[in-house]
């Protein structure tokens, strides 16, 4: 169905219909996104305080047949945010409903608003004496509902699960603005289809997460956290299964760092104290999360000794104080800003089955290889199969002069992520970077049968049109 | 739209697609359901070996409007397995699909078929040394398949999760015949819509799940299983905190067990034996599953000794040998089967926000004694929130005399249930026997989008029709 552009008219009758104050002008911040690369289309900005506000602005876009974006903390890294191309958009952003409405500590589930920053929900949870576990490097910024709308991961993905994984109950309004009261704090509820999870990682296209019940779990007694040297991936995930024999569930987090990532640091981070004196050229970031009566450092010790014994590690630092966890934690969330100031040809947001992870990077850098000296810097979260695998171009070039590669290195990646039974966005989701991409690799039965549901739930295609899906025509 | 029976001439019309042995005669045993209230109509049966025929034969389906009804272990308790009404369907028993197709240790991950029967499933994983945690009582006879499409619970919930949280691709065959290749072992994909979780606990109305690659765990190294004795619910609601605020994760088992199940044993189940010589109001049947380095016994008795110190236990038999652990584990497992040779008015699957089980317990009990002496056996699984709210006749008196109260005791439970923000339907799903309750008490807004999700994937609906959402007309 055409769309029309949210205009003046449209901000007029919006004006007529919400208190004063939601329908705002749109300041440029609202129509850009982090890579600098789109510009949304400047249409008119809401900024709703309630569900009822949120429905009343779609029911006006439906009938209007005005495209929608909901906003959350603006931070997406696939262009879900901003509308480049086609009619302007009613941008809804969920900045004004910032509430935590409940935290039910015996429960462990705490409920906020979509517009609650993530910082603020880990805080209020680590308030109550519990854990929001979804960590990652835009926490301090990005929202909650956007984390559900991409289905977010992170660093904590390993024992915690992704974001939806985290979730136990939605308030949305749906494309005809319809009001979902689906806030539920039940562990277990079997009563019809899982709207929750089909909204959970739409991004935004099937309707707007309002509000979310979010399940907490205990605050691990014992923390430690130490970075290892490993002779190659194969060896770090063979150091990885040795740590889950060893403390099970413990490990919360197990990343895989590259010695690219570390000289990127060097070079542009100067400040970002690395744990090693060489720079090697595999290393692994672990963080163990211990029940009481378990000694954390003594883990990491016992897992070292038995690492080195079957030449799984070759040197490590554990840290012994708050302030070397922090600095090894810097090394890795300094990794991305390194990338951005280096500037890739490509990055590429991928997982393959855990087991296949070392094949993949091996034949990943062999085939890049072909294409000239480019650098590769790969990185991520190796206890979930899920890498970054950004491609730069050779020391001391442009990385515009490189342009022309940038598709080739992308099929290059994207190809052996397909035959490895990969996936092409394991944790940012698709957008409308990747619409096209997902047109090529997606399984055409499910990528049918997404089209089928977009139309019952949305027929005239308002919600965030253009992204995950391509609009019609 | 209307539906054919599956007749002679349709099971003619499918020989000629199919491979011999795969259409069949139907027998009996196909047309029960456990709780033998319901007789399902006899139509054409087929038993297919691969994701292939199952697509032919609901391919025939749908070209010639035939229901179908797919079949697991025939276990299912609220009658999705059989269709009573209207034109008799095409069961597609998944018997023949049982491959356990592949292992993955160092992943975590196991593929199997949708026939393989739970405890097979269980057992390939502990061959590999890892666990699968799903665990019911139905666990011998139920398939895979089955438990994927109710999103079954069991006693392991607490810690891994419901059937959704165990499961990471699906195999299916979708109402139109098409397969959905989505047999993922990735633990991060976010390219598009979760279709996963959207067939998991759609019982059938939206395809036939044929295999699925499921989430395996380290298996515990150090068990520990207890019963102990509390005074009341709100008590055990007390100590299960205790419980997780000592072990954290580790607490896999918290099941409430109330002296009506224990009267209910001694009376019709008397070799089960019973670890109290006093029959206890209330007790608790906890399990923990320990990393290295931890014991389970002295976890319990520390738990124990606590709970003494705060009045939240009174007694307690910490299971000293695996024969005293199978012990405790049959006095819980044996009372749904003593429960059924009782005969109940009315049976309940309700869930509420876990704070809130003492109050729905007591409010449950006052609301029940003012229709009379009926005696409530209330157990299940605490820490879920999950509780199995089972009315019975006085002592002496036969169910058959009660089946004029039945309907309102089910009014008075599922009115509290929704005054308290709970599910009239925590882990067995709805089927054909909860169709009504779901109209009644399911938010409309959820139900209307079911019903367009419904409509998209199976535009003549004849996936099980009848089952989670009422044909229409």
């Amino acid at each position: 169905m055409k769309l029309n552009a949210a205009d003046e008219s449209f901000a007029a009758l919006l004006r007529t219909r919400l208190p004063e104050g939601v329908v705002r002008d749109i300041e440029p911040r609202y129509l850009d996104e982090p890579r600098g690369r789109y510009a949304g289309k400047a249409g008119v900005l809401a900024a709703p305080r309630t569900v009822e506000e949120v429905s009343t602005l779609v029911r006006c876009a439906d009938e209007a047949c005005v495209p929608v974006v909901p906003y959350g903390g603006g931070t997406g890294l696939v262009v879900g945010q901003v509308k480049p191309d086609g009619p302007a958009p009613l941008v809804v952003s969920l900045e004004r409903m910032t509430a935590i409405r409940g935290i039910y500590p015996d429960e462990n589930v705490l409920v906020a608003e979509a517009g609650a920053i993530l910082a603020d929900v880990q805080a209020a949870a680590s308030g109550a004496n519990r854990l929001f576990p979804l960590s990652l490097a835009a926490e301090g910024s990005c929202r909650i509902g956007g984390n559900l709308a991409v289905n977010a991961g992170g660093v904590n993905v390993l024992r915690y699960g992704n974001t939806r994984d985290l979730c136990l109950g939605l308030e949305a309004v749906l494309p005809n603005g319809d009001i979902w009261h689906g806030l539920s704090r039940l562990r277990k509820d079997n009563t019809g289809y899982d709207l929750r999870n089909l909204l959970i990682g739409s991004e935004g296209t099937l309707g707007i997460i309002t509000a979310a019940a979010l399940k907490l779990s205990p605050v691990p007694v014992g923390v430690g956290t130490a970075m290892m040297v490993v002779p190659s991936a194969d060896a770090a995930l063979a150091l990885l299964s040795m740590a889950r024999d060893q403390v099970g569930e413990g490990v919360s987090t197990f990343e895989l760092i590259h010695g690219q990532g570390l000289a990127f640091l060097s070079e542009v981070l100067p400040m970002v104290r690395q744990p090693f004196d060489h720079r090697p050229e595999w290393s692994i970031l672990i963080e163990l999360g211990l029940a009481e009566g378990l000694d954390p450092t003594a883990a990491l010790e016992r897992l070292f000794e038995a690492g080195l014994e079957r030449d799984l590690v070759s040197d490590g630092v554990i840290a012994q104080s708050e302030a070397q966890r922090a600095d090894l934690w810097n090394v890795r969330e300094n990794i991305p800003e390194a990338n951005r100031l280096v500037g890739s040809i490509a990055s590429h947001d991928i997982s393959v089955p855990i087991s296949l992870i070392p094949a993949f990077v091996a034949e990943g850098q062999r085939r890049i290889a072909e294409l000239g000296g480019l650098r590769i810097n790969c990185f991520g979260h190796l206890g979930d199969g899920n890498l970054h695998f950004n491609v730069y171009p050779p020391q001391g070039e442009n990385r515009a002069d490189f342009s022309g590669v940038k598709a080739q290195v992308t099929r290059v990646v994207h190809d052996l992520v397909q035959e490895m039974d990969g996936s092409i966005s394991a944790e940012h989701g698709i957008g409308r970077l990747k619409v096209a991409e997902l047109e090529r690799y997606g399984d055409p039965v499910k990528l049918a049968a997404m089209r089928a549901i977009k139309t019952a739930l949305d027929p005239r295609g308002i919600m965030n049109p253009g992204a995950v899906l391509a609009v019609a025509g």
